[in-house]
């Protein structure tokens, strides 16, 4: 039989914390096939977490995925688990992050409390619920044990919910969040190609598109940006908007960093239009 | 039979150094289960590496323990392996960085030098003796060799020692020594919730708890904090203690960086007490 | 059976990427252990990742290496497969990064462009060949697929050169190029002893170097440094000149950077001669 999956991710960092987890999963389960997915999301930063959650899944094969970002850890906020469409079991806190994951994988079908105390650590403390809980009812999950045995149901419409922001699509202009910016300096946006051809009309590919970031301290700034297929069909150094890899529009800089460019972050509101700057 | 676990931690970086030792294991012991703890200590930080060390041991599975802070690496400091009653066995210089994982693991019951050049490579070099000696020898007492076939025994008592520095109890003061600073910013003190009621008696969650930083340049900085059984039971941004993941009193800063607020690191006294600051 | 063995390396960086190409391999061949060489491949340097996945080759099992170092990625660069011939098969971008380790595996044998559409993912964009063709053709390949499979053959010759600079060896000097620069701040050169020997005569241990840093913005800056063979045998803070685990000279400071005491960085020349500074 194959070995069970099971992701992880986590704001923990590049010290002990994951490792201690993953010795938690293998002391239960010690066949299961671990796939970090991310140990480096911003620390306390759910929507980051949950975007890197979403981006990964559709990829990883049918199993059980931990994430922890987890502000609110020891207070009142539940540890749930969720059951997707497509076969997997999420584990996690209740604030939102697993949501666009779960929807990803086909919808959430069944989300439980994590509450049966035979499947977490006895003695569980008020501040590494990565450890007490999430990584034990994963490894449990693994091994065999079935997703009623977690604890009692809770209504799906009662979870924390998170939508990634949508674009507002008006003629002539598509406005969008940025989504993430990746290690490149890729700004990745909460838009699809679809919305903008909604917004603008078809458009060939080496049409420019002017960028306007938005809400920056330091007024509105307009920069002009190429439609490509991918990045070595323009200049190094060229600004130009493709759609990555997950299908969302993006904004890069081919050989160089659009993030240090145009000094945008997560959260920023970019509006994309056809007029010169 | 379960596949045997071999943990590892170095301050290797992100390089191939790491991935350079997996290959040595797995040519060895293919079906090894690797759980690297980190690669990211602090460059021949040996506190930090012995620290990080003893907080993953407890939560891996019972298996072999490399570890890597080795700034006398090629010099005449011994490559040693050590027997712990909890049944791992620890390998790695002999620099103090094993001795808080062997006492945390039910302590040392037998060292000995790595010597047998059959469990070595051949053409052991001066510099790297992750890869020539500690990565070898794990993977070959992962695949069954006994450990009295590593080499001679050596005395306990003759190893380097490293003791975790034990916190100072007067009445109604407490002072220890942070342990380590987490990519949080928590400051981990080596002193335990006894310590604390040893010196300033039962204290109710709540409490307000002045902590002094002392021995700065800038002079001893004094700052209240409230001791809290989690991060969420007090304010976005306000100064904590509380007992960390491995029961020692910790420094927190809810969704803060206690470190950045106190400009306090590794090493750096402590004093706790009731009075206003 | 010995699971198969699958190396990988990139630029990717921390986030999702590289978990997103371990589930696509992962789903395709389930028990293959994959060893992760490194993932901070400087972006876009394909001489970095050249040098690690070159120093890290010899020491794993005989299996499949993905490397992806990639600034073409989408262009009409040939997504390629190497037989080297220990028996490994590399696989990546057709713009040298491959080889360097295909020659220190003993040399390519046979080289094949990643064609095969069976074995590449059904939707492959332009922008993250990683996770759309060099994972699943790798995972093939891991689970037996043989490598005439993977697309039609391509000659050695017509392939992307990389070659180490190689040293100039002059009567009296040697002047090599800088490799890379580790996390500890050591500068591997692209010289061997055998080199400095040639330049130098036959030089005993404890002898003094003097290291000059060509084509610095600041002008030419020289140091002494002594010939050692490890760090320890030099006080703490001195600059030494050594053989790195690779076989290659090295220059260090002991328990210090090298780095950060000469400003020197990848692909600076470094003149080494025995007269004094």
């Amino acid at each position: 039989m194959d070995r069970p999956v099971i992701s992880f991710l986590t704001d923990f960092g590049p010290e002990s914390a994951p490792a201690i987890c993953r010795g938690v999963i293998l002391s239960i389960a010690r066949d299961a096939q671990i796939i970090d997915i991310s140990h480096s999301v911003p620390k306390f930063a759910i929507l980051d977490g949950a975007y890197l959650l979403w981006s990964a899944v559709p990829w990883l094969p049918v199993g059980i995925h931990i994430a922890v970002v987890d502000p609110g850890v020891g207070s009142d906020r539940l540890p749930i688990g969720i059951r997707a469409a497509r076969g997997d079991t999420l584990v996690g806190p209740d604030n939102g992050l697993l949501m666009p994951a779960a929807a990803v994988l086909g919808g959430a079908v069944e989300a439980r409390v994590l509450e049966n105390r035979e499947l977490i650590l006895p003695q569980t403390g008020a501040t590494f619920h990565g450890r007490d809980v999430f990584a034990p009812v994963a490894a449990h999950l693994a091994r065999g044990r079935t997703f009623d045995e977690v604890g009692p149901p809770i209504p799906l419409e009662s979870l924390v919910q998170l939508r990634f922001p949508s674009p507002a699509i008006s003629e002539g202009a598509l406005e969008a969040t940025v989504a993430f910016v990746d290690s490149f300096g890729n700004l990745r946006l909460f838009a699809t190609p679809a919305d903008l051809t909604a917004a603008l009309g078809e458009l060939a590919s080496g049409s420019t598109i002017t960028v306007e970031f938005l809400g920056a301290s330091s007024g509105t700034r307009a920069e002009a940006a190429t439609l490509a297929r991918t990045f070595a069909d323009r200049p190094v150094g060229s600004l130009l908007l493709y759609t990555d890899s997950s299908g969302l529009l993006a904004i890069s800089v081919n050989q160089g960093s659009a993030a240090r460019r145009t000094g945008a972050e997560t959260g920023r509101l970019v509006r994309l239009h056809s007029a010169r700057p």
